[in-house]
């Protein structure tokens, strides 16, 4: 049988279960956001990181003389559960809620609240000795208590971001090197363009994913800059005079990240600058990723009526009227994932604008988002990673024969012959059907066999030297 | 103890646990597509749709001579099933895959035939006797059934938008109503202009919606052009010449939406013209309901340092550091979900871009993206309408002494002493704080106090008359 | 030598240049927005779209008895200049100012006043006789007569798209019926999927562009409802009583578009809906051209390392390094363009939802972006249709040969062999590269030879039947 | 009276006026891209960088041994010509092109080969003594070149962006010195908050701007990575060996930038990663400066029916109707300069995503962007800065009794009170429009008066301290 505690507000009194942990403005949340259905504990590591937070806070008030050791360690305790992982499932409020944040702070406030008060002895709900307002949240606000949690969060998850990136990067560069004696054509706007390796092509995706990691790495700082203590819009109000700086320490050891208190505190609590910025390098990702997922699939176009210059694994059947038929459904999946997170770099955008004066009261969607971004974002890369690059093999005899049977072989003739002389011998070869050699060699005899050998050996189409 | 049935496909055998309906091809799919961590069973509407889907093609196929009655009912039995809503975790397929639906075609295909296995008094597994790809899926595509399937529960999702855009119109209606008599000031600009009733601005909102409903009424009707029969690319190959209309027609029967058979098969199999416009309806009603969002927000700021005109339902404390303090939380969560949906339109809008040559390989994002838009929208609707819109009330006294206090008014002297008198009245009025009143008729004498009060009555401000 | 006239309003006096005919209104606009370079004159229609407005206001206010005829006259007289396109010089204001559109409707104002004093006889700057804001600006406000005249602008602009369009859609049909027997592979996910025609292709194209023609017609007629009369906010305050119904339907005569009154003045007044969902369907088309062109390059790739389906007219040069080389230029400058007014769809999407009570203030950079979307995609389907399509031939040996060579076209054996079967056809097709013929006839003996005959028959590829 | 002379490309021959300095090639571009109706030259920087490059090419080439002093020395002259914006409007490429830059590097060719041939005597179009192609673009590819100029000329003008952006930085730093005295309610949620200054919330502006400029010097050096001796697709063919190295050097003496070559040439060509990330800082920017303007639009609404704290310069007349009206418009325009920056960040987005291959051939639309987008913003920041920020003054009285007027000044008596008993104190003021004074000392004697007076003295509520 279910049974109630009465918990009240400044806006009245409610039931609350006497089995959950959360109260009375939890409740409220719960009737109030029903928008997406995903509640905040799908994403653990904001409830982790809230931990990390509320635990800093307790220990900072003690120290400042503003908390009594017995509740900062039974805030402490509480936090240490949190951290671990238990009761996840007390963390109910929706992912998209309004009250910029207000409701996901109070959820844990309360939560912890009644887990110290159980921990101490007291039943759930005698708040008189553990308040969450009073003693939780003492010498902080929503203002800045629950972007500080997000921004540990979201450090920890670019983290896990810039291992699967690191993790491809590796697998690009393996293949750079198996591939690098594969000679195969360039191709400009899809046009036959100079030969090339295919090894050089992947090393060139594992160069650009090398680049994407710094980046994230340069963006990953900003967020480290947090704004406890700020209170309310930054004012430092009702918070003990040395309290942001140790509370900020105390925090960068508990965590191990690197934070900074930030100088402009009321700046610092309005601003949603390093998300913009942590998004738009998000996108870059996305955008670079989906390139290489493009051209995955176009040189594994085929089998007989594409490029097939490489193969991808096959994973899955592909169809179901198609027998035989197998698709490129990794790349395939991994750009609807691009798709999503620049799609949500948008929402970002908006989000951050809107903000009004103090505070940006549209921080929730933006969390949201760049957890959706970087949840899926990783998951498609170590998908990438594992079910495609690792397994890619080469058709080495068919990229060879596309150089050998081009045109565009001719552009390494332009020093000797000039750029016009040069056009004429492609443009006979187009209309004719001719091999180059054929019409340079043998019929207009305008070089050497032997010139012709020496440019055009392997050796040279792999790494062309400059021929005069 | 777990039991294993074998199946295989031309990639090769798995062992599928014997309590599952689906087969080895969604197996493969659980494995290969772990980016959301959302299956497809989270949208309901969906499996319904393939339950109307594959129930008209077994009709159809039974009509055209080539599905025996027996299996047919096997089929229609299976899919009632699905339509009822059973089965429901038999849908394990990431929301966001590869291979352009076929894993959620094949995920159906699987289920059905093992339920209708079962029916048969087969085990589950014995395709011979009923079988995946060549009864249940028999003269379709995944080219095929799956936009169909995805159109038919579009459009029901986007009939319970319309139905939460309809309640809304209507509190905000009967608000219109309600304040058709406060008069207050109309701003452009945020700048003071000349005065209204707070009854026509709300009457305004109405309209606004009104609008958004036919637009979504009209786009509605583009998604019920649907192409089966069409098998691989359009081409209707391995479909008896007469399926695709008898099919066509069966499934409008038994879904009551009024489907069309798409007039070029090739280019309906490709497009996705349709969701872009849809997506761009949705968008434009996320902008409009999030203008009125912006505006409650604005017309309730305060209470005592903000224009104050309104008050919005206190639905939650809003701060965890400022007693006392209520915050505009429904509308807040509206113009999220809003920001959601603008960029979900980004999502959609590259990912139809994407599409190459006889098929859009990312409709899987179209449909997670336009799914999660309607879903979060139609709830954001209610939730404004129902916590927020209808306990709206007005400040009627503050209202009216913004007007009178207001140098706005002067615009109704335009027609009698012409834009450049006033403008100087104006400009005196602003520098020195009187009133208009003040200046125009007791300083400078330039109308007469009848005159005066002819147009400054409160019946002229309320619904005014051109007076010259 | 220089001369100037003094000119004033409330906020001070400026020294116009005596030669030009706009106001002080104007050359404060001028000083004060200096942002694009763009002046309002490189929208032609835009001003002969404002002297439709002025000339209708003005005829519909001596219809109301408030203006003179002779005023009357002198306005309309001078708007039939800015209809006639002379004095385009003279609106000199940037394409994006702050203000809602004032420095525009008053640079309009400001002209037409000095345009029509020189007609009555007087010096320009002699308001007196002919007021810009008391006479030209008569019973209108900004905040109904600039988007009265975008409108107008708009629509038009629109039909010098579905010009364009047009003409696409039958280059598109020309191609589709001359290739109509050219037999190719289809191809899904950028894999061989079964048989076509590269008419059904082009036909394809041309159906797609056809519904998109449909779009654009449907929301051109949005934008004929009008807010004229609507004056300050939507109060058709200092508006004579019939004048609204009066001015729309002159507005409609003159014009010659269907201009309706809006029902709810307050709400048409700050509206962007319509432009929004303009702006949604132009996006749609520029998707699908985009669409349309990725195919276009893809097919025409190559020549020896590419698809090389088609040829597309050879344009220029493509390398300034590689001689011979010619590029698809043509397609990719449309993407290109699409790409342009996808990002314009999202400024217009921002400025929309920015829009606060009575009025969207950002309504001129919806107006340039509009405008730029539309001209410049007006401009890329011309370019697309005479300098790419119309031009397109057939490789048809390759296409043919490359369906013949394939695996794909396995898939008509379906209905005869079952889903399995023809699997394994196919997998061993692809591990031997052996023919489908020669594993199914010669070797497994599967069909007699005189069936694949039928099946196989050019005839058939080309229209496929169902043959069980 | 017109004379033309022949040129000839391997396409053909075509006539060109004699006095055009451009050649066939360019002539070629001008037919075949009618897109925006703007030329290249409407960026000067863009075709001064191209001056670097190409003398900084010819020296390196003449180093190389491969070209002749004479040549390279005329090359070298024609390059200065351009550096000094001689010869703009020889370069009438639009904006928007096909060929990935193709058009424009031959643009640049043409007009240096033939001011180098007039240099060394001989007639226009004598390219057999200075060839556009052979001499002018040795050891180049547009692959090179293009980006090459395009990263000079962006690197550039973001620091005129960031001149302006200082400036900016600077004139809000002065005023929150200015203001730092005068007391206002900070606002959260548009709902009063807690006491903060004027001069604060412009600090925070000030500090807001200042990190942007942080982030775009970052970006601003990852474009200093530069390709040239790439040539075509980054395999340095037709380069000699030790070009890459030295005509980097060059380049960066000449032009003052810290220019390094690229270590993956094949990445390098092909990647546009630089350029998002720019765009996403440039956006970043737009959203904060946006965010200011909303903000500053909001603190000056009124006069009289809004917040009015601050006043903002009067630049125009704010109404063709109503008197004496005057509008935030710099503000307006500067948040429409922000939607189009925002909205061309997707374009670029979209167009990075879609380069194939070896390189990305939709470069031009990238170009078109960041350029306008930097130029515009640039232009607004200024405006803002000079037309707006310097002239703002505070209308102290005002901010000062919405302070003492207000119930969010209950927050100073958390710590005293505790979070609840102070809630029912905020309720009751709330409720009964009491003074949150009269309530707490006069009626409920909660706190003495000299205690009330500490903590509402004006310095605490200017410089919060903590009271416990």
């Amino acid at each position: 049988m279910n049974t109630f505690r009465k918990e009240h507000d400044f806006l009245g009194e409610k039931d609350i279960p006497n089995e959950v942990y959360y109260g009375i403005q939890t409740l409220r949340a719960l009737e109030n956001f029903n928008i997406t259905g995903i509640p905040i504990s799908k994403e653990p590591l904001l409830i982790q990181a809230f931990g990390y937070v509320k635990k800093a806070a307790a220990i900072a008030n003690q120290q400042c003389g503003v908390l009594s050791p017995q509740i900062a360690e039974a805030i402490s305790i509480a936090c240490d559960k949190l951290i671990e992982g238990q009761y996840l499932d007390q963390f109910v409020t929706d992912m998209i809620q309004g009250g910029a944040g207000t409701s996901v702070n109070m959820n844990v406030n309360e939560v912890i609240a009644n887990i110290g008060l159980e921990y101490l002895g007291h039943q759930k709900g005698e708040y008189d000795y553990l308040h969450p307002n009073n003693h939780v949240n003492f010498s902080q606000s929503t203002n800045d208590a629950y972007p500080t949690a997000f921004r540990i969060a979201l450090y920890i998850k670019i983290g896990h971001f810039i291992e699967a990136l690191t993790k491809l990067q590796q697998a690009l560069a393996v293949k750079g090197e198996e591939f690098q004696n594969v000679l195969k054509m360039g191709r400009t706007q899809l046009q036959d363009a100079v030969p090339m390796t295919l090894g050089a092509e992947f090393h060139g995706f594992s160069t650009t994913i090398k680049e994407d990691i710094q980046r994230l790495q340069e963006a990953r700082l900003l967020i480290c800059e947090i704004n406890m203590g700020a209170t309310a819009i930054g004012t430092s109000i009702n918070a003990p005079e040395d309290y942001p700086e140790i509370v900020t320490k105390q925090l960068a050891a508990i965590t191990g990240i690197p934070l900074v208190l930030a100088e402009d505190l009321i700046e610092a609590t309005c601003d949603t600058g390093a998300y913009v910025q942590v998004s738009g390098v998000l996108k870059r990702c996305a955008v670079k990723i989906s390139k290489i997922c493009n051209d995955l699939r176009l040189l594994s176009s085929g089998p007989r009526a594409g490029l097939n210059e490489i193969n991808l694994p096959r994973m899955q059947p592909g169809s179901s009227i198609m027998p035989g038929k197998v698709n490129p459904v990794i790349p395939e999946v991994v750009n609807q994932t691009a798709y999503y997170v620049i799609g949500a770099d948008m929402t970002i955008t908006m989000a951050a604008e809107a903000g009004q004066l103090q505070l940006n009261v549209m921080e929730p969607v933006i969390a949201f988002s760049l957890f959706s971004s970087l949840t899926y974002l990783t998951n498609a890369t170590h998908t990438l990673t594992d079910k495609c690059i690792v397994g890619i093999t080469a058709n080495e005899e068919i990229c060879k024969s596309m150089v050998m049977n081009s045109i565009g072989i001719v552009t390494s003739l332009n020093p000797i012959l000039g750029y016009e002389t040069v056009s004429s011998i492609a443009k006979e070869a187009l209309q004719t059907g001719k091999s180059v050699h054929q019409i340079t060699v043998l019929e207009r005899s305008l070089i050497e066999q032997s010139k012709w050998d020496e440019i055009f050996s392997i050796e040279n189409l792999l790494h062309p030297k400059f021929i005069n």
